[in-house]
């Protein structure tokens, strides 16, 4: 009996139009770290359990998909569990490998493993795909890739704008306007020490991350039913309330937050990434926003955000600064600041704005049609002089009824068709059709590279 | 306690350098793949363990990683298995994903599930790792890549002249000589035919198929070992003894299996791709090998097997043509032809013979020292035009001491440092240096650009 063939839900098959779109995003993200120094790294698509499990909270640990292990992995146990939850315990005595979650916990192991071997400061990317057992729907995947670029061991704030710049130039390439937002952990501490709730810094981050989903209103009755006095909550508007131009907001929230040194120097440091990065010039916008939290007990320095300007959707990249990266694997006291761009969202704004250029999406240039042996070895002789000078051609391979050869020159979105048929090959030419424009002009055999590069330059 | 970190056995970790390595392979193979018409696919990492079992034989289901469901995956079981080897059968109880193994199977699959989007011919190519459990060794891994160029759906020999100039300009690119042997597997059944055994075909090539190693005595103690006679293995005789050119082997190969309709057949497709793949010009030796046989049950036309010629190691590439890919999935009468590199292999020759080329090695062109902020603004506004001239730059993010900013571009193998320092700044030049013969020269600013291309064109 034949099976009918799936794959597992939330899992993907890319077909060649799809690889061709997203690899044109992952080759301009690539390419934009290479220019910027960063160099790749890549880590097994297997981790032991004992590095990934505890980072990722008590939900991540269930939504890690697990290996068993090979050969008899029942071995040793010899009863099974009668309580409730039993499974949990059994999953680690049959299970010692995990799929990887995130690219950052690997690459926290990856620096503590190979510190002797790297050099500090460590400007690393990766680009690879994590898996997550979450329930799928629409957008999320149980397999989908990351792409971070991370520099560990410099506290330099130089690394903050030039990963400002690096965001800009992505998406300068990919043609998507954006808005990246920052903030800095420190802004958000001064913030809770001056409305005197040091504490419950992570309440009142939570609640004002909200603020343009849910209001003023709601964010105040939030935090009022965390236990927030009136008067914080009063002292907390002025600062929601800044307004102007970036640096007009930067005056405005160095004056408000002067009286906590560490609110000053969250400040400071905005002020330092945000000039430099738009002394250099940056194309899109970029805006403060005191309220942006994200992770907030995983950054310590500058958060940052980027938004579509001509898409509803969530963020597209993020990142910031962290602290003590490599300290649960024993190599304490290793900063570091990073981005990530999530793929699969730039995928769908470069979708909904259909901003693929045809050059990222042609694979092939040229098709020979075939018709017959002697045609089809002239044809191959010339594809071969072709592909040397960097022209992508192939030969259809059967002798086939022309009307199915185009059918599938057709269906490929080929640009350009060659014939050489028996008066071609007798006197030399090769009649070339743009399939685009149906126009059809039999030239010089020598003139077809001309031809082909002229046509496709105009295209 | 801190951890201390590792990664599973038989995985690896891939470095910035061993990374560069890696993709100057995978590029130039992507490359030539895309210039001959073939376009990319990827499929996920897990399958459904429907889709694997059963396609690599008893030894291969074993070598399956098993994903354990996620969670309760003990739901349901209420008895421990009392029997020896009790745990398989409650390994699908357990699991029903697992990591694909080949790419050859998840391709079939990928047909069958997308045939009505797919254009026939279908020519696409793959580059993912697979997983077996195997016991690792030196030069066998449990996570590796494979590199696979398939066309499905055309009888014509032309894909096979296609493939074996594909294989020449991936290793002409590389610059590894090589032996591409090649065989049909309609010459093996002709040979078995002749000699009268037609049913111990697959008997005969297992044992002819180590001609090169155990010799032609152990060859025909194996064959009458299995039950061929006398008057057989003597008749084997000529045709293993087939000497000269190619073209002659094929000739007296013609004639040794002119009695057999089959045979016949094999020699003249053998003739047909050879011929036409050494008039298009071959850098690489091209060689007939009748005692090749390459998973005998799988292929059924030709067959390609490659050697480096420099270094001693297994097969670098390999592959055929095959009948029915889809058949196990409902879709029957799908042939096809292809080729698999084995990037590891390959890294592993390109390593001993040290064939990369500096440019693939390189990643930044040129780093900035920096000597403090007004010095670092100044040097990140000139590195920002390198950029964009497509020149990798990058500028060490703190104000370290001179000679840790060195050691790091050392060691990360920077050919430049440029260095904008006091004077420098007020004459607007750059200071470079050639890491490479140590040679320091102060320049304009303005003709850092063109200091850098000619230098590094003269690298």
């Amino acid at each position: 009996m034949a099976q009918k063939p799936s794959i597992p839900k939330g899992t993907r098959d890319f077909t060649p139009v799809e690889m061709a779109r997203r690899n044109y995003i992952f080759n301009t993200i690539r390419e934009v770290f290479g220019l910027f120094g960063y160099r790749a790294i890549e880590t097994p698509a297997m981790e032991n359990l004992s590095t990934l499990m505890g980072k990722y909270g008590e939900e991540g640990d269930k939504l890690l998909f697990k290996i068993l292990n090979s050969g008899d992995w029942l071995k040793g146990i010899t009863e099974l569990p009668q309580e409730e939850g039993g499974y949990v315990p059994l999953t680690y005595k049959v299970s010692e490998k995990g799929l990887r979650y995130d690219l950052t916990v690997p690459f926290a192991r990856f620096v503590v493993q190979h510190r002797n071997e790297i050099q500090f400061p460590f400007k690393r990317y990766q680009i690879q795909p994590v898996w997550r057992a979450d329930r799928p729907q629409k957008g999320r995947y149980r397999e989908f890739y990351q792409c971070d670029a991370d520099v560990v061991g410099s506290d330099s704030l130089f690394n903050e704008v030039e990963l400002l710049q690096m965001i800009d130039e992505v998406f300068r390439r990919l043609n998507v306007n954006i808005c990246i937002k920052v903030n800095n952990r420190k802004v958000l501490a001064g913030i809770a020490e001056l409305i005197g709730a040091s504490e419950k810094i992570i309440d009142i981050t939570v609640a004002i991350d909200k603020l343009d989903k849910i209001g003023r209103e709601a964010v105040n009755a939030e935090l009022a039913a965390n236990g927030l006095t009136s008067e914080s909550i009063a002292a907390l508007g002025p600062i929601l309330d800044i307004s102007g131009t970036l640096d007009e907001r930067l005056e405005q929230l160095s004056v408000l937050l002067a009286g906590s040194e560490t609110g000053t120097l969250g400040v400071k440091e905005l002020r330092f990434v945000c000039s430099h990065a738009m002394d250099l010039g940056l194309r899109a916008e970029l805006d403060l926003d005191v309220s942006l939290a994200r992770g907030l007990n995983y950054y310590t320095g500058t958060i940052i955000e980027v938004k579509a300007r001509d898409v509803q959707i969530g963020s597209i990249t993020g990142g910031g600064r962290y602290d003590n990266l490599t300290g649960v694997f024993g190599m304490p006291g290793v900063s570091g600041v990073g981005i990530s761009f999530g793929a699969d969202r730039i995928y769908d704004v470069l979708n909904a704005l259909d901003l693929y250029p045809d050059s990222a999406l042609n694979a092939t240039c040229v098709m020979f049609a075939n018709l017959g042996e002697n045609e089809a070895v002239a044809s191959l002789a010339l594809i071969k002089a072709l592909r040397a000078d960097g022209i992508a051609a192939e030969l259809y391979p059967d002798a086939s009824k022309m009307k199915k050869q185009m059918a599938y020159a057709d269906a490929t979105k080929v640009p350009f068709v060659a014939i050489v048929g028996e008066s071609e090959l007798a006197d030399n030419t090769v009649t070339l059709k743009n399939m685009c424009t149906g126009e059809q002009t039999t030239i010089p055999a020598e003139k077809l590279f001309e031809a082909l590069t002229q046509a496709t330059a105009g295209h």
